[in-house]
């Protein structure tokens, strides 16, 4: 049997714990640790849109991400005194934005913007996952909180959201993969699914060579298992109250921002 | 049966179009067509690689990607006077680099960088995909030239790799997606595929709502199918003097640049 | 008898095309050939102007330039990666939109800004003036659009514009240099003249060592029966039916923004 | 008796509590709370020195602090994504950087660079004075760390270093003012000191209205009882093995950056 | 006795000169010489205030400094090409508008901000004190020009302000130091105080050792004693006229913009 | 006979004063006035070429050039706060750079950079122009320095350089236009000259309406009479121990680096 260079099996999860309400101002806060991965999430409430959604009566939810500079290894060079976001930021506020819009009804925020806000604490492989995993926890206690305001009798929320890693290393499968195993991974995938199993994203590379069907269908099956896990524990840090008023609400579709 | 806003079957590419040697200074340069996308990419080489290269022996390559302000329907400010890239461009040049690299012996490029730039003359949909299909051409042509004056007997090059989008629309899987679908699709996959059908990318997003295995795999399906007759068009294109030293290489696993 | 490294005499223009409507979303566009020179000139047509002109019931003309990164013989740094445009890509710019502004009656325009974006897709010397030229084109088949809709009798245009290099080398005033002789001019100036025979800019530089007022002249002369063969070219691509369209209206001077 | 918005006196701080290690990576490494606000305050070793040191034999400190974006009460935007540090962030990094090298023998450190990162989690006043007492702690042991290495006997630290605010409310002098004392404080200082008494910096600010010597002489007082308190603190945290290694050897004045 | 490098006892200032109306277009503006530094100082009014202040009714006053290239020993990169303003320039600025902030009536200017701009033509020590004691003579002059059209019988101004460095030298403490002996000062401070002896700022720092509570004291008298004279020449400058309607008025507190 | 706002002849110059060594640090300054416009001119001498110039054995002279924000009527953004300087910017600073360049043999220079700094005071029209001919004094005084050090017989200087505006106004050609003028000027030249009549830039712009040859004739003839006045202020500031090594030197052509 695969033994994993912290122990785990190819199947296993690492161990997961949320703190909500990490923080004392955010409306939504938690901090969510995978393992040795750190990730401050918090969502902040806002009573304004982005101007391209002035008076279309719809919201928005957007996601920064930020990793402190010796969250990792060795130092990297803070992006705010080198003057721009990388790429590699940008990519992931990107993902982490689609993925919390999927699951919220845009039309019932009104003219407010949820920001969503990710910051690497410590890196030890996964932060984008953790950073969806717990922003969701964050966005679902900040709509609480202003559906205390509005009297909302539901929250906007469709469905949970998750998302976890999976990789192929020496030609085993594996979830949710530390810093090491990622460095290590000939295939290395992110996926976002819902609480009842929908694909929300799905980002595959095999850089250092490419990989087969039966490789995705594997990475996939494994993902999805490690998801269902992922919503069950953000169910009990949200706690019965939030989570009694998540769902059942029919999926209107808003327009998204066009991009090709 | 169901037809599409431009008349084909939900299984049918675009009319395709490659202009090789489109401009004259870059080592390699093709002008592709995709229905009414059209992107210019070319192949530069530079004697030198990127700093953290430096001394490995070992080559690169990077990609660039741009669209002419007016490429699209309305006219978009240019990211020079904006004075940043965007996240979306960024994303799409780390997307045509990976893909590129996957498919090259890097140390048999040596101390050199090759550039790819993309520039998108005109787009209706796909330009990241046909710029990785383009730009593969591009490359191929660059690494003939480079390998004339260093005697290669073969190029450094394993598999052809080219790119398609797909899609679900009113509940149809379709392939190579044109602006106006992908405006409508639920669900929008862009796949990276080896000639010999591997994957190299896979990313899918279903922002509007979720998406099943089911369709996963029907996209899947449609891409290969779709990237079979890509690749094809590229070996027509390359001719057989290039296309005879493609592949037939030994599969080195270069070191990538560490991301999570 | 001198003949040039192209075979040309000092008095000849490079072989001249241009294509209409080269992209489909423009209001106007041509693609602009001169020699092995290429241009890409739009113009699109925005309903608002600049802060500074609010109000005053006056449009405005502004025009952007860009090198494609492989346009040259070895590639250039992309600006947009760079994060600000150069100060030769600046002066180009401001030289195009004074060129075009010159001829084009504001007030008619309304709350309109035009804007003009000179892409090089290949350049081999003469980039800007291919650039006026070329864009003086697709201004016209934008104002032309515009005219349709808003019923205008004649288009609000003075005049034609039109521009081209012209330059001393080895004592021989030469017109329309190509890149080899651009870079061994001892002078070198660009002019801009209307279809009427009028200066609107002249652009005279001696920075190999100075020269005389003889050498202006003939360099004057020069680019004068330069310009109006590319007057006659811009007048064969827009047909009868714009021509008809464009002078005859009294030369109102409006207020350009002040610059010492 | 003045009883103050959290119940303290006048001379009392508020409960102090340093998390030594936070974090893995870093070579020195402290959550510091300070009351409700929270920094975390990290110290890197790097091998090389900045270019204006190359080849002096002498080492450098360098900090730098940011706030997560909801650190305080409404969410700031990111400067990251802004794309620059303001001036009040500079203006911080600035003083914790003199601060620490105030005590810091650099001939020391060799051609090292000490990089101090002091990152906000939660802001309620004293950021900047609970980021130096914090990183001095991280410094210590990062050099603990570098010194095993290095077989040093002793630490190249001088003194301790420690920093408080002190104001004046309604008249009344008070120490380590949180978030709403600050605000409504007519006089704000922020004092930085060394283990043994000594001043290293003062930054008086009397915004809403000048102050008078007495006051000043009562800040400075209250300050000083605060600062033994804070070394106390840091003594306990770093424990006696790094303690015992602190002062001790002579102080070596090292030529600062020259600045006016 | 201690002779200074310029010849001076350590209780004197060096040579102050200041033309007022040195140039034509601001309000008001004045050219201060203190010894071999020369700093330019004007103050324009403009018709707004900054977005965090509309509707409050209050006006601000906000400073800008800067150096020409070579006002120093040796060039300093221009901060325009550079892109960006350095920490200490924001450091300067933000202190030049504390200080005359705090004795201006901001109610009384109504929705109006005072741009004071600093600029250093040579610096020879002390250019942001030069700074503080220039700007406010001009700062008089352009409200004195205000109040004239506003018909104001007092102008909104409760004191003079004035700024001078002092330091300590091989334990002597000197008043106005040049850039020679600020090279070499252990402690360095500056101070800003009002024309009836309020402390406004005080900036003192130990890098290269900390200073005593003694040093303090003496420093901070010998400032005072300087600060007299600077406010006298600044009466004299400003003339009988303006200074007739200085001070006088009560001290409204104003709320400033908060800033821990 | 045509009078002029300020009393003026059409062919006469306004008052011309130039203070040389005006700033201590700098190797060569003048302070120049041109009527009201007054530019601090500096040059300084760096040991190092740009990047492209290492290991030519050739030199350099680049200019830079920026307007205090208050220099005229209205305010300015500084561009240091800006971020980055305008068009306007730096098309003046290439033109100087150009300009001063045209006269001097970069062979001589060796691995030295001359930095050129135009800094405008009080702006009133020709603030470029003045620029130039301030420079060539504040270089002619920094190569005499440096030919000391080097012990120069001549200096590599092959002629004079100034430049003056000339323009027409109401039909009348008129030389060295204040603002007012400027403002009013239908066409609008600027013409750099060597002190034996040689023209080294021509930059005439007829924004406002197209000017004819005989336009072109008069202005260039206007501006040779004026700048023989210029150069001959020029020597009269420099003296005769400097003007008597200046020319008489072969003008050896040196690579600029190429634009188009």
């Amino acid at each position: 049997m695969t033994v994993r260079v912290d122990g785990r099996t190819p199947q296993s999860l690492r161990p997961l714990v949320m703190h909500p309400g990490y923080t004392k101002y955010a409306e939504g806060s938690v901090l969510i640790e995978v393992g040795e991965t750190r990730v401050l999430c918090t969502a902040s409430v806002e009573d304004r849109v982005p101007l391209w959604l002035r008076g279309s009566g719809q919201g928005w939810i957007t996601a920064e991400y930020g990793m402190l500079p010796r969250s990792t290894q060795t130092r990297n060079q803070r992006e705010a005194s080198r003057g721009r976001q990388g790429g590699r930021t940008q990519e992931i506020q990107r993902l982490v934005g689609r993925s919390l819009r999927s699951v919220v009804d845009m039309k019932k925020l009104g003219d407010r913007t949820i920001w969503i806000d990710c910051d690497v604490i410590q890196a030890d492989g996964g932060t984008r996952t953790a950073g969806i995993t717990g922003s969701f926890v964050a966005l679902a206690m900040a709509l609480d909180k202003l559906g205390k305001q509005l009297k909302w009798e539901r929250l906007p929320i469709y469905d949970y959201v998750a998302a976890v890693s999976v990789g192929v290393i020496d030609g085993v499968p594996m979830l949710d993969l530390c810093y090491l195993e990622d460095a290590n991974a000939l295939v290395d995938m992110n996926v976002v699914m819902t609480g009842s199993g929908g694909f929300v994203e799905i980002q595959g590379t095999g850089e250092s060579g490419p990989f087969s069907e039966n490789d995705l269908l594997e990475m996939v099956d494994l993902a999805s298992q490690g998801i269902k896990q992922l919503v069950a524990a953000q169910k009990e840090v949200l706690g019965d109250n939030i989570t009694a008023r998540i769902g059942g609400v029919p999926h209107v579709r808003t327009r998204a921002r066009y991009e090709e």
